[in-house]
């Protein structure tokens, strides 16, 4: 997608190195980092200047790329496997990206590893926008069915996070459908849940659909339950970091809020998600590792000053402790569907299995 | 109730003016600010100076004493009546405090409506302490039960916003149960919701709770439906600016969600308030005026540097518009049972009735 104007992704190659879009930094500055090695994948990884289960996988793909450029034994495999894989504990296309780079380099001869490790990772990226394109193609019938519902009037669609473009390599999961809608003339129109504690949705959300045009509106995220009850809502659309066999879904903390919302309005509520999201191994939500984070994501803020300058401030009583969770669990029963890159689907084992099967 | 050992209310009487705790400087900076005319209590209401359902009532009744010191005509105390009745649509009380003011004014001599004006304006708030205490005790009654099926474990209160003794006179509506549990030894642990866009759990709730030494922790308003989930919320306890002949209820934005999240999980959700909170005269909470603020209150965020000086910063993708509805209605279905002055009854008119008959 563009930024003023130039075409980017999140992540690419640049020499033996690769770059990517400091997400810490936005809205408040634009800037890009150089990854040199394995080591800072992992450090930008658990830093969140990368985010999003898709970039978080492409991102952890090319750390172990960078390793093998560096050292190429099995052992150094290993290493960056585990250290990668440690980051962070929510997100399964992490794993999913790792160990399809290992099972691409384990039994390879070591002097032709690091190529086949770098293109790999390429192919990873590659194939992250062709999923997104399909998810947004998938999402955007559902998107034509309710703007067809509105007969001209504006179509209100909700979204909690970011799982759009920053997030992933291009096009975005949730906002891929948004994206194509927008482009060919649908009235739509985002409420962006601001989505604390780290304001994913008014800090990138908003960026990347003001980036593009996509007229859009911020929300504290205790808005959109009044919003959906005055009857402002259409749809919610979000992204996932894990979906279980059951149908089950992690996200971004507060998307079960939005859900029981969703249901309690018959509002429909759809998540987006390529494949590699889903962990087969896991019957139910419940077992799902929950990231917790620091405290002071809570308690501290960073904004821009009146005179410019980025600044962090405490905002809450002193001496107040914090809990900070990064995710919670929707249950399938509250999802209306599935948007894959192969179509869309029920929010159950059958449902997925549907398009996946074994 | 106590700050640096000092007993305080929100409100009382210097002079022939009042003085009120400057609430939109809290936690950063404890000051107080004198109002000295109707203007200023308007004022002070609209700029969230004060606030808290009770204690807007509590302001408006001493506006109009101050109004009626200045001008004790008909004119001026209409004038009053009308100025303040317009600073905040949401809450009752505001109404309530302002119709009984007129009521002990308005037959009655200009030369003795000063003096009249000025004793039931300090009837309202001695009356709002009293009516806070049987609150306390009567929301104590529920809290002894739920530590006692606890079995000695720590039991977890989630509230949300403030409702504690800085929203009313002393004492609070939602948090006066929980000060006297803690007094009695209740081993009892508060999650304050930070309550976006102003954050006045994280600022208020947090500082008071602090200040009186009850266990606290700050979440995102996100975050409390995974811990609902996870079980680790006993009970929620809110307040309420309305409440409608039917129990629905009308409170700080984001308490519906919280509601949604407590029936999902059979955890019980309290609604504590005075009578003075319920409007008989609507039949639904989709009658309550909801009211829209700055959209600033979203985009922007005030705290304190790391070299103590307090800043306001603009947090979100520049350019992006924001919306800022300021309450949300839950409805009465969703509504365990409502603590009173009068005791605990049943979310519904019936319950209401019971308790405050015709």
């Amino acid at each position: 997608m563009k930024i003023n104007g130039r075409p980017y992704r999140t992540i690419w190659p640049v020499g033996d190195a690769v770059e990517v879009i400091d997400q810490t930094k936005l809205p408040h500055e634009f800037r890009t980092l150089v990854l040199k090695t394995a080591d800072d994948c992992a450090q930008a990884i658990k830093s969140m200047t990368v985010r999003g289960a898709p970039l978080i996988g492409a991102t952890a793909a090319y750390g172990i790329a960078l390793a093998m450029r560096d050292d190429a034994s099995d052992e150094a495999l290993d290493r960056a496997y585990g250290m990668l894989l440690a980051t962070r504990p929510t997100a399964i296309n992490l794993r999913w990206a790792l160990e399809r780079m290992v099972k691409a380099l384990r039994n390879r001869p070591r002097e032709s590893r690091a190529a086949i490790a770098w293109s790999e990772a390429a192919a990873i990226c590659d194939e992250d926008v062709q999923t997104c394109r399909a998810i947004g193609e998938h999402g955007l019938k559902i998107l034509r069915d309710a703007a067809a519902r509105k007969n001209g009037a504006r179509l209100d669609v909700l979204t909690h996070c970011n799982a759009g473009w920053l997030g992933c390599v291009d096009w975005g999961t949730a906002l891929a459908p948004i994206y194509m809608a927008y482009d060919e003339g649908i009235p739509i129109h985002v409420w962006v849940d601001e989505t604390r504690p780290r304001n994913q949705g008014a800090s990138l959300t908003a960026f990347e659909l003001g980036a593009h045009g996509v007229p859009h509106t911020i929300l504290a995220d205790n808005a959109g339950g009044l919003y959906m009850r005055e009857g402002k809502v259409d749809l919610c659309i979000v992204g996932t970091d894990r979906v279980t066999a059951n149908g089950d879904v992690a996200n971004k903390i507060g998307t079960y809020l939005k859900a029981l919302a969703a249901k309690d309005n018959d509002i429909p509520f759809y998540v987006a998600l390529p494949s590699s999201t889903i962990d087969w191994t896991l019957q139910s939500g419940d077992a799902i590792p929950i990231e917790e984070r620091s405290a002071d994501e809570v308690l501290k803020i960073t904004g821009r000053t009146p005179s410019g300058a980025i600044e962090t401030v405490e905002i809450a009583a002193p001496g107040s402790p914090a809990a900070n969770p990064g995710f919670d669990i929707t249950p399938a029963r509250l999802v209306t569907g599935f948007i894959t890159e192969r179509g869309v689907c029920a929010a159950s084992e059958v449902g997925l299995r549907s398009l996946f099967p074994k």
